[in-house]
This record gives C-alpha cells, structure tokens and sequence, in this order.
C-alpha cells in the first residue's frame, strides 16, 4: 500500500461531515489528523481518475486545514499563489460532494475561482502573485478599517519571480498586517535553481560565515586582554551563529517578520504558531513552513518532479494509465533541437523552470554547459537570451505560451529591437483543456504579430515544426513558433531538415468557391472541412499560410481573388490575431471580399477538452464547414 | 556659477583630443580629472539646448571614465541600464562632433544605439535589463572561451525591478565572471520606494541588529565566565558590526563578491578598484559606487528629481526656457484625479516610480494615504492595484504606455480574469518625441484590444479624458484610457463630470463620400483634414469612436454604410490595432467596403519631434487628405 502516514483509526470519513471550515474548527488535534489522511485519500482517489495538480496538493494537506481552523474564512482571506496545491482547500469549503468533476467540463476548477466559492479569493494559475494581491488587500483594508487578515501562500518555487521579490520590496517598506506563508518544499515543479534557494534550503554557509567570523576576529585580536577568550567563545558558537544568519536573514532585511522554519506536517505545531501569528503579529510576518511535495503518498514522496502534474494513474502502482498514438509537439520539438545541437554549436536552450513541460529534459542531459533554467523568470529567459545571441548564441526560449505574456516587454524591447537571432518556441499555443481560462495560450497571435522585426511562425504539423525549428535557428533575426498541446498529426518525420523559404504559404488545394486560411493545428481540420464542402458541391481551395508575419500577400492575394471569398481559421482570439492580419492584408491588396474569421470571441475560455473547445468556437471541421457555408451567402 | 568642482585648469580641452577611449588609457589623474570638467561642460552646455536626461548622465562622469580607462572597450562590455546616463560614454567613444545633434531628429540618440558605434552594446530605454543582458554575454563568452569582461552598470533605483532581481539570481547560480557597477545615487528617477532602498540607503539598523545582539548577548550570558567581558566587547564593536552588516549582506548571500561602497566621483579610487576587480576577481563581483546625481552643476545637485529628463533650460539660471501653450494631457489628468478623490474615497493611485511623469504629484501630496508609489515594478503595480479592487477600492494605475508592455500577462490574469475594476491610465500613448523606439507609445492599443473584459478607450482631447477618467472610475469592469504625451488642444474643461456611455461613439460631422475614423489625438487633425477634403469636393464624415473597445458597431456601421468608403486613423501601428478593430467589426456587420488604414508600419520608429512622427507616418492632416484620396480612387 503505497499511501502512507494513515492513523489508525480512518474509519471514520470525518471528511463525510466537513461542509465549510466551520465544522472544523471544533475538531481536536487527532480528528484533524484523521480528517487530513481523509483528504490525502480523496485527493488521491479523484486525481487518479480526473488527473491533476497531485504532489503541490499533497504537500499542503496539514497546512490548509491549519490555516482554515486558526482564521476566520471567508472573512479572513486565503490567496494561495499560482492554485495548483488547492484542492484540500476546496474540499473544505463545501466542494466535497462536487470534487469528482475536477477539471472536468462543466466540473470544479482546478485552481481557485471566484465564481465557485467565497473561499476562493482570486482566479490563479500563474505564479508569484499572491504576494502582490495580498499586500493590495491588506493595504485597502487598513484603508477601510477592516481587521479581516489576508494570508498568502506561497512557494518556493514562486519565490524566485521577480514579481514576488517586487511584492515583498513594497510589503516592507508599507508595514501593513501581511502574513505570508512560504511553503518550502525546496522545489517548484522542477527542482529550484538560483541563488535565492540557498536561503530557503538552508545551506547558505561559506562565504558570509567566513567573512563575518573573519571580521569579528579581526575586531577582536585588537582588543588584546580579552580577544582571546572571546574567541574562544566566538568558536564555540559558530553553530549557533550559522543558524542566525540563515534562512530568516534575507526577509528580515526586507523588513518581514520572521518565523520558522516550523513543519508542515505537524498540525500541532502548525496551529500554535499560527494562532500566535493571528493573535499577536503586526506588520508583515513571514512564517517558514517545511513541507514535503506528495507526502503520504510514496510515488509522489519519491518522484515529486513527475507527479506535480499527473494524468489518471494507477494507485496500487503509481503508473500512469498507458498512453498511445503519435508522439506530441512537445518530443519532437525536444528531439529536434536535440539533433539541431549536435551539429551546431551556437544552440542553447531555455527555460523558466519548466525542462519537463517544454520538453527539453534530453537536452538539459546532453548539452548541459547550454541548457538554462533560470526558474520561474520569464522576464529574465528573454533578456539572458538575447545576452547569448549578441554573443554569438542560438538560444531557443522555450516556454508556454500563457506563460510568454509575462515578458512581452523582454521580447519586443529586448530582443526585437535590436533584432537579435532568438528562437521563441511557445509551447500550448491556442487552447489547452483541463487546466482552463488561466492557462490557455490563445492570445500570441495577437501581441506577436504587431512586434517589428519578429517572424511568427506556426506549423500544420510535427514534421513541419522541425523545418521551422531549423529555419528559425539559422534565421539572422528573431523568430517565434507557436504549436499546439498535446499529440503530433502522426506524420512521418523528415530525417533532413531545410529551411522553409521565409514568408511563404503552401497552396494545399485548389479550389474556386471560397478559401479557407487556416493556421497551425487548424490546416488538418480545414483540408476536412474541404472534403465535406465538396461533397455539398463547394470547392474551397486551401492554403497552408505557415506563416503569421510575414503573411505570403503573393499566394494569398492570388487564390483569395480567385475565389472571391474567404474563411480563416485560427485557434486563438479573432482580435488582431491571424484573420485580423488576413484582413489588413486583403486591404492592402485592395481586395475587397467578403472574409469571415473563426476563432475566439472576447471572453475568457473555460477548461474543457480542447476538442470540445474547437468544436464549441466552430474551429473544427463541421465548424469550419458551417462558417463556409455562411460566407458562401454573401456576394463573392 | 553653478558649475562647481572644476579643476582650475580648464583652458586645456581636453575633450577635443579624445577620440576613442583608446585616447584617455595614457592620462594621468589630473588629465583625467580635467577631461572630466570637460564632459560636464559639454554636457550641461548641450543638453541646455537640446534637453535630455542631464542629473543622471552628470553622476557618472567619473565613472564612465574610469569604466573606459580600466576595461579594453569595446572588446570588454559596458551593458548601460536604462542607457539614460549614457553621455559621457557618447563622448568618449566618438560622437564628440555629433553630440549637438542628441536627441534631435536623425541626430545621435539620447540612449545606446547599437547602429551608431561598436561601444554600445545594447539599445536600451527601458530600465533593469543590464545584469540578464550581462549574464547572458558572460556565459556565452564561457562557452566560446572568449575572454572578454562584460560589466553592467545598473542605478539603485532599476535594481528595485523583479527583472534584476531574477537576474541576479541566476547569476549567483551560474557563477560566471560577471562584473555589476551599482551605481547608488540613493534615487532612480524620484528617491526610491522599497525596503530594498535600506540595504542600499546603509540604513539598515534596527531589527537586523537588534536580533543579532539580542543573540550573542543570550549566547553569552549563559557563558559565565567570559560573558561580562564580551558583552562589553561587543557593545563597543557594535558600529563595526553594523559596518559588516551593510549594504553588502544581500548581494553577498546572492552568492556575489561584493565590494565597496567606494566614492563614485574619485577617479582614483574607481580606478583602482576596477583595476584590482578586472586583474583578480572570478564569479560575479558586484561593486558598490556611491555617487550624486547632478554631481557639479549645483541645480541638478540641489534637486537632481527636477533635473532627471530636462528640456531646454538657462545654464546661469537653471530655469527651464518659459513655456506657454496650453495645459499637458498629464497635468489634466493628475488635476482630474485629485478631484475625483475628494468626493470618492475609494480612488487610489499607483505608479511605478514616476510620480512626476505621469502628473501624481499633487495627489501624493494630498492622498499620502490613497497614493502608492511601487518602485520600478509595473508589474507589482497591476496586481497590487487588484488587490486594492477587490478590498472595494478604484486604484488607477498611471504609466506610460511602454512600461505598460511589461505588465501585460499582471492585466490579463490578474486584472481581466477576474473582472477587477482597475483603471490603467497610459499616458504618452503614441510617438514619444525625442526619446524615440524605446519609449514610443505605438504598440498599446494591439496588446490591449484583445483582452477579454477589458474596456479601453482613447479621448479626443483632454476635457474628453477628464470624463474618460470619471466613466473608467464609475465602471465596475477594468478600463485602459490611452492619451498622448505633451499638451493638450486647449478646449475648455468642464467643471461637471459624467459617465461617457459604454462603447457610444460620437459623430461630429457628417458626410457622403468617405467615413474618417480617428481615434484619441488624431480626431482634431481629422476635422480639419475633413475640412480640406471639402474644398476638394469630398464630404467626409467624421466619427470619434471614443472606444477602441467596445467598438461603436451601430453608430459606425451606419455611416460606413452611408459612406461607403471609410479611413481609420490611428498613432499606433497599424497591425492589429483600432484600423484592424474597424475592419473585424465591418466584416461582422458583412460591410464589404474600401478601408485605409493609417497609422504606423512594421518597424521602429526613431526619435523625431511628434510632428515629423505623424507627417512622416502620414497621420496628420495632410496625410489623412491623401489617404483619403487614395481610397476614393476604388469603389465605394
């Protein structure tokens, strides 16, 4: 039995009568407990099934309940950073009964969201940003003269974002009642780098000790009747100093209070040093949780890295549930580059503590001395990387798509304008499914399109997203690749790779009626659509466009004015996205004709199955054949 | 005279001799100290002609020349943060003769351009770049086996940035040899905001101490036998220990070599300690440089904030060259939101370390309480601004359009998820004038149309932005208001506010022929070119959209019909921007018309005046003319 750290007595589902926080907070330390192993079992059993966020949530089982008996929730707020470890959170707050759903469409979210709780105090997904939230919180409170407490919680992981630091700068220097709590699991999704880790995984040792001992020794061999003894003494309490200066130091010189390191599996502790926090603390106050990523559960105890997030798995075994069909985006992009960087020297990779996601975990283990994982820091992926191009570099930011909002500044400021040779490879471009509205990448098209000096790129195919890999790394100015989640087209992979002539579409099929634009992951289901309208006695002629800027106003301009009429098909928002380019294009072109653009409209996405979603906003075949045959009612 | 600290033989100018660095490495100190006197005078001498960033650029004269002296420039790399300090390296590597054309149309840029010289590494604008931008040259110089130093030299103030913070921690990481110059003047642009600024400040004292007494003091009592005699030891040492304790802990536990703080305005000292920094130092090194901003023309001493960025001003005097014409879209703005708060006590500001700037200063002044300066952090700024929303508070986020592209992903996730009532108030939207391709405002209305939830708007003039501002305050949803830099079209300001309708636009002439569709500062330049038209037999209607989202489909829609030609007119790249929301929405309504879209192409835009911006990019009245009459040329 893989799931452990049970009390005995669990047969009890004290989970059975829990309904808000409310009903926990008369509980004794060992209903608690059990109530705590009650959760580890229905988070495990559901995600098994539903798949999800499995070892962040583990890891904070003690904490949340700890949290929820010592503050008063709702009132009191809870903003857990980036929502990935909140699923006890939602058990607790009257989700119980609707948790099976979880991630699913229509189901509970697997991060916070407003709209289903009062509990959930802000929409989140993306990382770092709890701080922030809560200092504008506690900030309109002490405003208000409202004495509710906001709580942050926030990982380590989180902690290396220049946002946080930005956050916990301005906390300081406010001095509002800000509690932050640092779930130290000493890893985000992928073990953490930088320097700031040495702080919170307490080894920070050498080189401040030694200077400081150095110095008080130097102090102290002048004074000349009682150096000696003292440094005796000074020797002695090395130990004792090492602990002072570590991992409190850093905070308090930011002006936070300090408190821990405490365990984060011990709810005894928890509670106490929590409700001495609530009842006596003023001014921001860090409390240094220790927690550990998928405790009581041994596969994710041991491997947290592979279960932070999991697709349904086996129990008994830990296994996932065995996959099949082509391989995804995500390897071929990894083994390209991969084979790209046996033969030139220049290519290097990036990534913002993501190696697995991204795919580039064979490249961090063949090319070392050229892989990057700079942590949770997009800002700092792009501006390092154009420090490699100028240098002489090929360096690829590898990174997902939502994530590259994070650093639209670095991109157009930093690289583009001084056009430097980068490589954006934007993974999970247009809609992703289960992880929802935070996470779709469904806006690139439109704020890469608009940047000077950038080429955006996005490929039909797994076989075509090598080529355009290759094109971009011996490209002399700044390139983006947008490709899709999840599996390929299952195309034979071209050994050779060339460089696909920049700026130019492929005409797929000719036809007369109507052309059908449609871009990347969306040129599959268009050829479809083009079948099915023949049949209805309807000639679409399709073009593969490849790229989104430059757009080929040759090809294009020529078959849409043969045609008369056309439909683009994207997925991603309509809004300045790919049929927005089309369209100026056309006008430009003084080609005037009747366009319709299919893909997003102006609201947020929920999480579904991505085919769900393309069938919803009409991108896919029966889709795209129905937009057609609109457009084919007006004049062509 | 104001000009203080010149050595007494001045008559030598020293400056007409050097033509690239090459030509200060054989000088003595005093020659150098003489060069010194030199370049301030040219400097202050210039840009009291021709404006520019002189506090800054006159701190780091010293220095620049040390930098110079030290380092085999231009193998060796000086990486300039923000680049507005840049002078002094312009003057020595150069541009000596071209140094009057600064800042002018087809002049030298007030910035690095890595067009005009080999010694400027990077084009620079926007702040906090310099220690990724360095990282990533020195690691690439490791993997190349090139030798070459490379040395970013960042100001306290950009140091507050979550970017530097995620450079520097990754620097720590990765151990290369790295040198970073923190060039403390104890102020970016206004004095600086963050408990950061105490580390720098050497203001650290209380907690920190008090905490470490308190432990040795604890420790020691228990020794009995030598106790007493440390104690009073260390009571005596306890200046020394705050010596050890500040400023260099931070970098120092960032795992950098620190050194300093060192006086920046002693040629001598820099000299020396570069020299020690560049023969002995491995890994990163940080170095601590103490200078003044304004350092030797006592105005920009006395009030180096006033004399940050500079027009044209009187070198006996000081004093700006008199300005008349009417009030600036800022100073409206900052007026408007001053009386805003008095009737509302949910109105707060923010601003991200430009209060003058962006016209807060009388609100700071007189809503201490409600007015958040965050640092050199925008992103911080957005969703610290959301929490204040969801606490019931109407936080509007004042910055200047391009630092708002830092903050993008802070506006989508943190803001328009959740739906949070923040307004952004972007001033110098469109063309900045002088500063040029870092600081054009031309890519906002691209990057914020496509949000979801996200009203924005754009006014014709600056009475119409005081009720922009009261609609955006009184909306429940998030709402972006753009307006451009400098001064207003001097209309008269109503004393009563009101809430503009949502998405309403406003038809202020009617027409036959063609339907011109301006937005924001080009509405004026519109009418008249719609006058002009006239003259030529061409009835131009004229609509101001006042909302680039929600577009006015219906009151636009009717006159484009009418029309059946239209012209969108925007300060804005054309791609994917208000020209690319008309032709989205006509195809919508199945209006297949002529459309010329006017605004700016596909690349960067150089420093002109604003004037020569908009004629060369045709979106001035004459240029309108002639769009227009192009498109009256197809059919309508």
């Amino acid at each position: 039995m893989l799931i452990s750290n049970i009390p005995q007595d669990t047969s009890a589902d004290l989970l059975e009568t829990i309904d808000s926080p409310d009903d926990i907070r008369g509980l004794d330390i060992a209903s608690l407990e059990v109530l705590a192993a009650n959760i580890r079992e229905k988070i495990i059993s559901t995600v098994a099934e539903t798949g999800g966020h499995l070892a962040p949530c583990l890891g904070v089982v003690e904490l949340t309940l700890a949290l929820h008996y010592v503050f008063n929730t709702p009132k009191d707020k809870l903003v857990w950073d980036v929502g990935h470890q909140c699923y006890a959170h939602k058990l607790l707050t009257g989700r119980r009964n609707s948790f099976h759903t979880l991630r699913q469409y229509q189901g509970i979210s697997g991060f916070p969201k407003r709209s289903e709780s009062e509990y959930d105090v802000v929409e989140t997904g993306h990382s770092s940003t709890s701080i922030s939230y809560s200092l504008g919180m506690a900030t309109a409170k002490d405003i208000n003269d409202d004495k509710g407490k906001v709580i942050a919680i926030i990982g380590d992981g989180s902690m290396t974002a220049g946002l946080a630091f930005e956050g916990l700068n301005h906390a300081g220097d406010l001095d509002k009642d800000l509690i932050v709590i640092l779930n130290d699991n000493e890893m985000s999704i992928s073990p953490n780098v930088g320097a700031m880790s040495s702080f919170l995984s307490r080894k920070l040792t050498s080189k401040t000790m030694r200077r400081l001992k150095d110095h008080v020794e130097e102090r102290l061999k002048s004074l000349s009747s009682v150096g000696e003894n003292i440094l005796t003494v000074l020797r002695k309490s090395e130990e004792s100093l090492k602990g002072f200066f570590t991992p409190g130091m850093l905070f308090e010189a930011l002006k936070f209070e300090y408190i821990g390191p405490i365990p984060g599996h011990e709810l005894e502790d928890l509670i106490e040093t929590l409700q001495n926090v609530r009842d006596n603390s003023h001014g921001p106050v860090l409390i240094h949780v220790l927690t550990q990523k998928g405790q009581g559960y041994e596969p994710a105890e041991t491997n947290p890295g592979d279960y932070h997030g999991v697709g349904p798995f086996d129990i008994a075994t830990g296994k996932p549930h065995p996959s099949s069909g082509p391989i995804s985006y995500t390897s071929v992009f990894g083994n390209t580059l991969c084979s790209l960087a046996r033969t030139d020297k220049r290519v290097a990779a990036i990534t913002a503590a993501m190696p697995a996601g991204t795919g580039l975990m064979p490249f961090s283990k063949e090319f070392p001395e050229r892989f990057f994982d700079v942590g949770i820091a997009e800002q700092h992926a792009v501006t390092f990387a154009a420090g490699l191009a100028m240098e002489g570099l090929r360096p690829v930011v590898t990174v997902y798509s939502t994530f590259m909002q994070r650093a639209l500044d670095q991109v157009i400021h930093d690289v583009c304008l001084p056009n430097l040779p980068v490589t954006f490879a934007l993974d999970r471009g247009g809609v992703v499914g289960d992880d929802g509205p935070t996470h779709h990448g469904v806006f690139d098209l439109s704020f890469l399109r608009f940047i000077p000096n950038l080429t955006v790129m996005a490929p039909k195919d797994e076989n075509e997203l090598q080529h355009m890999l290759f094109t971009s790394i011996n490209a002399d100015t700044p390139c983006a690749i947008r490709y899709p989640r999840g599996k390929g087209e299952d195309v034979a992979l071209d050994k050779e790779l060339s460089s696909l002539p920049m700026g130019k579409a492929e005409l797929l099929r000719k036809g007369t009626d109507v052309l059908l634009l449609p871009i990347g992951n969306r040129v599959y289901p268009a050829l479809e659509a083009a079948v099915g309208l023949a049949k209805l006695g309807i000639e679409a002629a399709v073009i593969n466009p490849r790229f989104v800027k430059p757009l080929d106003n040759v090809l294009i301009g020529t078959w849409a004015e043969k045609c008369g009429r056309v439909v683009t098909i994207e997925d991603n928002v309509k809004k300045g996205g790919f049929g927005s380019a089309v369209l100026q294009m056309l006008h430009e072109l003084h080609l005037i004709l009747p366009v319709r653009l299919l893909g997003y409209g102006n609201k947020f996405i929920d999480q579904a199955p991505q085919e769900t979603l393309w069938k919803n906003a009409g991108i896919d075949a029966a889709g795209i054949i129905k937009g057609t045959l609109e457009v084919m009612k007006h004049a062509g």
